[in-house]
């Protein structure tokens, strides 16, 4: 069930049965030269659809914008700073939270953004508890990685071994292959490829990782690894989800 | 050309041919008991890709969330404030600046946005100003609401006169009935209708409006009159990209 | 009745009647070669005064400074910027929603504030409801253009046409001629100028309008006029003000 | 000279021949059963009227709203947050340094005001240096508190002895009487007084200042007196200011 | 009693008997050739833990860096900007009442943090206020500069008379001289020395203060003064937080 | 070489060969029944302090308050909010960037700072990229966890397998006991013990882990135990430094 495509007496008979709600949040940035900009957006939001298909779980509209600042010296990359992205998260919940949702659960494609959501989340349960609403000690939000599902990492593992790296990864582009065939891309990739060199500040980056890849050969993804990702992912995290709303 | 569907080597490559950027922004709330919660980033990204297609322009991905404060009483309703906003649009545009754009062109779904997007321009064109970037003074941004093109307002005046209202709109329905035929809702409305009260605070907004609508009739939309919609807030804002990314 | 010139008891005295309170808000910027740079500021609280003697209202202080980023480029021009005023505005609000006022009417004289001011009154609704003080949904904030009274627009119509302009205008001209017949300037101005440009940052502004008016013609401006525009005002707004209070 | 009834080239002609502005900066808050709540913006607004003319010196708007926070119990009262005001005070500055000021001269008639605004300089100062303009080390602000002048307090201290007090002084009524005689307050002062006690939080203040007044016997006050306190305070800061702007 | 040496439940025990805390405040800022940049926190603490030693009161850990932007042109300064140690104190202040603690006595060893700390309890004030807890009005801070204290004032003079100075002072370096022998710096010093000049931006304070002293003569202090200093601050200050706490 | 116990001029020195400074930061939050609540201060200090002395680096002062909201239904925690950190960490960078430090090893004795450490150090790159400061791609920061380092997670497994938990862990308390081995405490434990729940909101936090552990037994540390922990992470950590230093 999409946000988007209910009305709000849907979302009020929904909350009679679930206090719960799947939100996806990606980035938009460079993924190297066959990656597309928006990966971690287009994965999260079709893991997100096909949880919440799998759970009868209410999905949101997908943050397609996040902690991307280290990628911000290729073109196309959008970034929001931590301090906005804390901002955004307190509004979300808050907003969800007075209606009466209390499980938040954040599908997540972007690993940039792991540390800025959990310090949102902190943030936000201060937040709420000072205002002192009833409910504030039952809001729990959740961040789930679909490239940590440990079948995930297993199958990149066979797949891919080393070549799988840690950003513009054969994994990801595999999914978005599955996803948008259409927009498969090719283009020749250099032999060398940056790997293993820290992150700190934009410029930087692009000094050491100058075609965006941190160590990985993304010519390797198919569609069909894609689908395999898909499915693996979509089944552990529906579990989780099950289990985070349950608990 | 959509920025979520290319590389950062494609983007580099457009940024040669212009320097101008369409950014889809809508809101998610609450449409009335007949009218999607997402009806307004719906509308904003249709016509926002059929405007990029008719002028080869590139598209950011969505701005889902807006300023919908006054919604909040109904659930599904989600909102950032308009000091979120303002952080949210200097951080696109920052980041989007520094790769060379320089026409911002914010395609919007919801009445709502208008006041705070005027705002954090304001705010974003200062900040950029004082960092004394070469180019902040060549940044433009520029919002154009579909909803307030000449021919859409014609064209919902002929079809709906009176009934049109103000919010959870025959139009919009049916602009949202056009790109989600698969989503129509049916659910009887009742005669009387809320109409012609100020907006203040949320609690105030339900009060008034009781189910959502504003004066409209939404039971009058069809798919049909959403395709109409959709070719000319395509055409006319097409017209004004142009002008504006050229001027 | 000025709060200026009250006592805190006389204050308690007056909530006892009424709940309403008009807030002047203005600008200081500039306003071409002829148009004193405290023209919004000083019509707001002229007229603000005449509302407050017809309608034995509460008149706060004048906010002479508002958002006028815009033209910063031209000596003598002091604005806030859009965040800074969204906190003004909720801290005014807070402080006297809590002595029990619930009526706010700011009768405004600069159109570069519209935008902001009701992205502040979305600000500060949502942070009244939060704080859960009951009197948060009875909070009303409204924004009164006085250069946008029907009569006033008739009148400027009438009397200069075409070179009424939109900025550094006759009519406001008029106004403080009236208000100020000591500080009427004499100064030739040039036959051409800025009209109908957009409006971005603060360089590209003065590179469009050199002398700062936009499409005005201010030689046309005498105090007699400036009485008619201050007349028109006040009736109208005093209906106004008196409407908003009692609803 | 007044900022506002000055155009943007007077200002920029005054430029040519000085860097300093003397900026008014009062409150708006209760001044116990006779004392005006406008006291503190009235009495700083004339005493920079004063030494802008003694001194030929540019005079901007008052700042109407201070910190008062300690005194929001009170009804009338509005008052800014500390972190507002820095704000506030960062975008005037920021906004006439741009213009060539170089010497920020407040006149200041609210105790309450000078802790945050020493704080804003700071706060200020630093902005400034970052954004590396040229100009930024050169700024300077100062806080001028017209009832510390030495004569000011020389003369209270011989009109009032110990019933000058501490808030709603006899010195800053007298003032206010000479400015406004129409506004004088005759109400029945209670002949016992909150006293000594230390400031914290608004209600606290209320409950050991029941009528608002710290100390003081503001019948004593005079419109005479009021004359002798304006003379006394514009001469020393005319001297003051002078120093400051040549050194 | 120190915080950082105590559990959970011995705090819990001690809210029992006090609701007081006593909170060091120090500065990491240059203190000329001689002077230890810690100085400011050093002496704070140490002050603060004799003072909670004399009365049995519980010490929370030293806040090490203040308000000493004026101080950033010499290397190994720190400083937080006012607007940061706002947050910081309400931050605090918030946890610790939530707690139970009422009285907050912040000793305090450097002159640049009082203005800011003073706006800073009065942002408190009101977010606990307008949160509504129940304790909110009861919830007081106190700033106590121990070298303003009376004996220390005497002292001083006694000692070293007008080679006191204002900054890097011998009463301070002693103090630092007698908790830490080990770290006693012997350098030549200048004859000549800044003094009297007005405090600014950075750049500013560097060229009118080029070795970092303010007047003074720091080799003038001994470990055997700074013994005095502590005893005369501990014993003035141990009255003054009983005086607070049992007020 | 402490920072605090330096002056500006062996600061300036020590900036000639390195660039580098170890800032420690810890947490002031409960323990349990037997921890310090200084506990992850103390420890980040007292080996910032080795590390310092092994590699000659120089230390800044801890940072006693972290990331502790969680914590904060038990009396005597202290915390900031992210918010407030990300603008702590961005004054502390940006001050010693000014100096000429370009390499900020973060010494960190709490889990829950991680995550807001790092959306600092983005926000802080960001803000000094923005500056265009020359250095400001130089500037580098980096969080290390003595509590993460291989020998000490070895130790801690051999010595305590299972009950050594994941907060109030026998580690880090023993640790403490060598270096404050005056404060150590003794109290009965209940055998039950809190283990395995998400960490939320603080009231949620206390109301499973009900005396503060989680899943640990320090009964079993011993101040033995924390100087082979003390050398362990001292001796990790140096070299760490040095690596980072240098690369």
């Amino acid at each position: 069930m999409l946000l988007h495509l209910s009305t709000w007496q849907e979302v009020e008979a929904y909350l009679q049965q679930s206090q719960g709600i799947i939100l996806p949040i990606g980035s938009t940035e460079q993924h190297g030269p066959t990656g597309l900009i928006g990966t971690d957006a287009i994965c999260a939001e079709a893991i997100s659809k096909g949880v919440g298909e799998a759970t009868h779980a209410l999905v949101a509209p997908t943050i397609n914008v996040g902690m991307a600042l280290h990628h911000t010296a290729f073109p196309g990359t959008i970034s929001l700073r931590p301090s906005t992205i804390i901002q955004v998260i307190r509004d979300y919940v808050t907003c969800l939270a007075k209606a009466g949702f209390r499980k938040f659960y954040f599908i997540n494609g972007h690993g940039g953004n792991i540390a800025t959501l959990k310090a949102a989340f902190s943030e936000t349960y201060v937040y709420l508890e000072e205002l002192q609403n009833g409910h504030a000690s039952l809001v729990q939000c959740q961040v789930a990685n679909w490239f940590m599902c440990r079948e995930v990492l297993k199958l990149a593992h066979e797949l891919y071994g080393d070549q799988e790296g840690s950003h513009a990864t054969p994994s990801e582009v595999a999914l978005t292959q599955y996803i948008y065939p259409e927009a498969i891309k090719v283009v020749p990739l250099s032999e060398e490829v940056g790997k293993g060199h820290k992150i700190y500040g934009a410029t930087d980056f692009r000094r050491r990782y100058p075609d965006g890849r941190m160590g990985s050969n993304p010519a390797l993804a198919t569609p069909e690894h894609g689908q395999q990702f898909y499915e693996a992912a979509v089944k552990e995290l529906s579990n989780s989800y099950l289990e985070f709303v349950n608990s």
